[in-house]
């Protein structure tokens, strides 16, 4: 069994994660930390927790997770999580962190995005993007592994192949994506209030939102030079789920086949992964399971190409996501413990 | 033109009322207070209201405020109401509370159920309950009027006319009420996060909810003797409207003509009340408007009446029937302002 | 491995059944049927399920689906079951029913609800209402089981320990029940329409819905005298869960106490049933697993008990008790392939 | 009063413009017509109506409708409009239609998008684009006004001045539009039915939505050049409202400023048309009104600018237009009727 431990469990990423690590077959849960209700049940929260086999709420103690865990999750905020990985990673114990904090390859990207200085730049070179799909091979001998975010997740993975072979210009890409409410995170704001998402639909951060950041790091790694382009969030009157619609241009020439061809050969031997030939995905395809869906036109008539990109955020976008690393650097199959179907209704 | 101020504007009682009154032909808004974000527009807030033509939100002033209005509407959190209304109401003008603290005939009941002493229960003798389908006489003579709660006008208006009447016992009575989110506020906080009201139910204050008293009070007003009954409110994924499912035991050999006869008798005159002989309302027949519409099932196989009503909460559960109140003071036709058909969609 | 087939695999209760079974350890689904759709895959309508293992949508041959299957669900409108089962059931296998046809004792209860005559009374002699938590045994040797709806489970269990030991008087029992829209089916009409459901909430079929007399039926069973009761029905605006607020006036003298004792006791084994000693269910707490919560409220103000279950209507109330059902006639434990964790968001 | 009829008065459409027609001062309804209700009450479906004072739906009878009425509208599915109204205009009375049949300028381009040949090209000379703030004057003086559709106006208000003024490029525009399910209309189908509705976003006729050609004419002729765009619908988890994000190149060194200068000019005078000059528009800054709100964001970075346009697809985008359109062909003030202020709430 992998003795694991999450920091931050009270999220809704970090609750999200234990309840599909509870139900790991090879996982054990030993530590599951929180600094506000350290002494309670997760379930007293989570009621959906209660028949769960999970430890209660303690105090983050570096020495007794360290010591106790093979593998530790921070599930903590921006920023929060640099100043406990240092001595986590220093223990030769595998961290996962689903913050933004190790998921760059140079500090002053991220300096640049998140607006304060990178206290640990020098364990961004011993970190791996962890998306699985992009550095299954690296992830597999790292101890430090960036989980990537929902947005960026849902934004890379249609585009990679497609960047990566050419197929389409790498200027003036437009990602557009719309998300669920469960992406904001649970701490209570009048924008989060019920009354204020219901039956609305907002755009936000528009040029400026982090996730940017680091899609354009991927695919520039992928394209093998630089790629700027939009990405603009939308917030949905809905709790789970990810659709971003995605405007490239092709290069001349190119088919409906050539696409498919491209990107379904991209993802063979990749199982969450799933590109449509015809018709497009929609976010209840994939909400309950860590699968990504990907469909696309192809616009002849004014030369573009529409992908369109489908996952669950808390799951392929976060939890789902840090336990297929986990399984990688375990030597597991990718797929243990994220079997389940998505739920649709 | 009645000049009007709105103390606590930026709640979601006060920015209705604030909606309904700008558009009100024979109303000035003059004052608006907020007390956190005095200085700036209600419509940095609302954006619905960019267009509406009404002051810049300023800090409480009393002295003021009652030489500029006529009428000055607290929309303010319960108990902090009666802080402010006795100075208000000394000045002679009219003062129209929607919170809970001038609802009530004795100031025990209140302490009861609010917890907190009321600092004025001499002003509780000049207030009125402002449910004008049952006071719009006395309501028509007063400078103070407590405005009834959103649970409690859904709860009454079906109830009163069968209670007074005798046609049901007056033992045994249960209000099933279910409720939008903006009954709740906008005070953010977990249990009002959209992820957690979304595609769920829960029932809440079961057996304590203060709206009790007041549903009880004016019942037994009316009937003439004790009432007690229990009141079980819901929250709703849903923003707008109240529907309340009434069970009471009917007296023997009573038809369901007599219980249409006994209501929409009752309601004669009242234009905000409608009694469907067939067919039940639902809350998407109101939601928009200052209607109150009731419907109901006599079950002679168990021998219980069921009755439904349903109202917008914001509307005719607050900032409706505070206008519709105001205008039976000013001796304007009750609908002025207030003969918005509902929305459906 | 158990060889189980679905006919009727193309409504929500089918396919959601279908989803469960894919992922059942000891289940090999050898036939789905559909007649409108016959030749074509359930994931083309579904496509939640374009990475489940099962076969391609066939029409019904009742010789070849009893050949080959040990046990076949019928997840058939109310009305067709019972033209199929006796074919079905006359072929030794295991059949399980979804449909209101055979759970009832008195062929002459279910011609006065369901407007028919039935065609196989016969058969009701055989059947078992499948509900594990009362009648496992039974279950357990039977090979015909009428699989109960969502809302008389909902009703039922907590209902059923108290009528039982005499805790409540068994007169004047009314359950107030609020359901997410999947209840309702597939089929689309007006009264579905997103735009007829959203931000709406009605009541429906008071004092007529069907469910009213599967209930009766199984609380008078346990109480061993007659049970007449008031369901009434309501449609939220959600797509999964029922909540059901159910009020019963308490035999005197009893305490908070006694009642959780009684309810928890008479569950002790159930590892479905979840009783709360304090706090109320939500029906977040239980979508997406197989689990009823009860919690109460004893109201001694009023002298009533006030009762508040939740269960994910396709799953307890449909799919997921189907395979329990399932599970106990194959001598499997009770949870196998039904421990998936609500999901809360 | 201006006597007014409406054909197809039980669609989504049609009741909206009942709804703002019967609390229009200077409107009498006189026809209300049905093809498959004829007979009973609009009332009797939308609940909502039940105290407006509107005629009992009627046949569609063309002598009786001409003679009667001053104005027409035909709320009918695109292809029926085209039938009807060559007669009605012949009356010499005013036709404002709200399908597609009358928008285009070139029926060729009709028969492109719509699949099928249009019978009366000959009066598409006659028809003006109703589209007040770009053909008031034009509409002032016509008798047969095609109502643009929903995605229609949301897409060409914010661009028409900006391709008018040659601030960005006509080439490479691309319209990311998110709809509530009230723009799909009534008629009942399994992709409007609540359960797959809610909690989903998908995108839908990718590259081949007939609004696109709309968008292409209007925009084409205040550009005075061919303009071709992407245009891309998704439908949303809500009722009303549209929300697009638009993607232009700006012309080199323009500045954020030179864009709001360009859209607020183009627009004084324009009643219903609100620039932001910091911000973005949401769906409830404008739900309930006639209103149509611009925001932007100049991404100097990847050099784009990404405009959000909101409306009411029911109002602004349907009825309310209508009603305009009304007001100035009948010489009224353009508001009259249409003052409502959002609701935000």
């Amino acid at each position: 069994m992998i003795k694991a431990s999450v920091l931050g469990a009270t999220g809704y990423a970090g609750a999200e994660l234990i309840r599909l690590l509870s139900q790991h077959p090879d996982v054990e849960l030993v530590h599951l930390t929180s600094h506000s209700v350290a002494g309670s049940e997760l379930s007293d929260m989570y009621k959906n927790l209660i028949n769960a086999d999970i430890p209660t709420l303690s105090q983050y103690n570096v020495s007794t997770i360290t010591q106790d865990s093979d593998v530790i999750f921070t599930s903590l905020p921006h920023g929060a999580s640099k100043e406990v990985i240092p001595e986590l990673f220093e223990s030769g114990k595998v961290v996962i962190d689903l913050s933004g904090d190790y998921r760059y390859d140079d500090a002053k990207v991220y300096q640049q995005w998140y607006g304060q200085e990178h206290s640990s730049p020098y364990l961004l070179k011993q970190s791996v993007y962890g998306l699985p799909e992009l550095h299954k091979d690296k992830i597999s001998k790292s101890r430090l592994i960036g989980n990537p975010g929902c947005y960026t997740t849902c934004g890379i993975l249609p585009l990679a192949p497609l960047v990566g072979s050419g197929l389409i210009s790498t200027d003036g890409i437009i990602i557009d994506a719309k998300s669920g409410a469960t992406g904001a995170g649970r701490a209570p704001s009048t924008g989060l209030h019920f009354c204020e998402v219901d039956e609305n639909i907002k755009a936000y951060n528009l040029a400026k939102h982090r996730h940017t950041s680091e899609i354009e790091q991927e695919l520039s790694n992928v394209a093998g030079k630089e790629i700027v382009l939009s990405f603009s969030p939308h917030l949905l009157p809905s709790k789970r789920g990810i659709l971003s619609t995605i405007y490239a241009t092709p290069v001349e020439g190119i088919s409906k086949d050539d696409v498919y061809e491209c990107i379904n050969s991209f993802y063979a031997g990749h199982p969450f992964v799933n590109v449509m030939k015809d018709g497009l995905p929609e976010v209840k395809h994939v909400n309950g399971s860590n699968c990504c869906n990907i469909g696309f036109v192809l616009d002849t008539r004014v030369n573009r190409l529409i992908l369109v990109s489908v996952l669950d955020n808390l799951i392929k976008g976060a939890a789902g996501q840090a336990i297929q690393n986990m399984n990688i650097v375990f030597g597991l199959n990718e797929t243990t413990g994220l079997k389940m179907l998505p739920y649709y209704l």
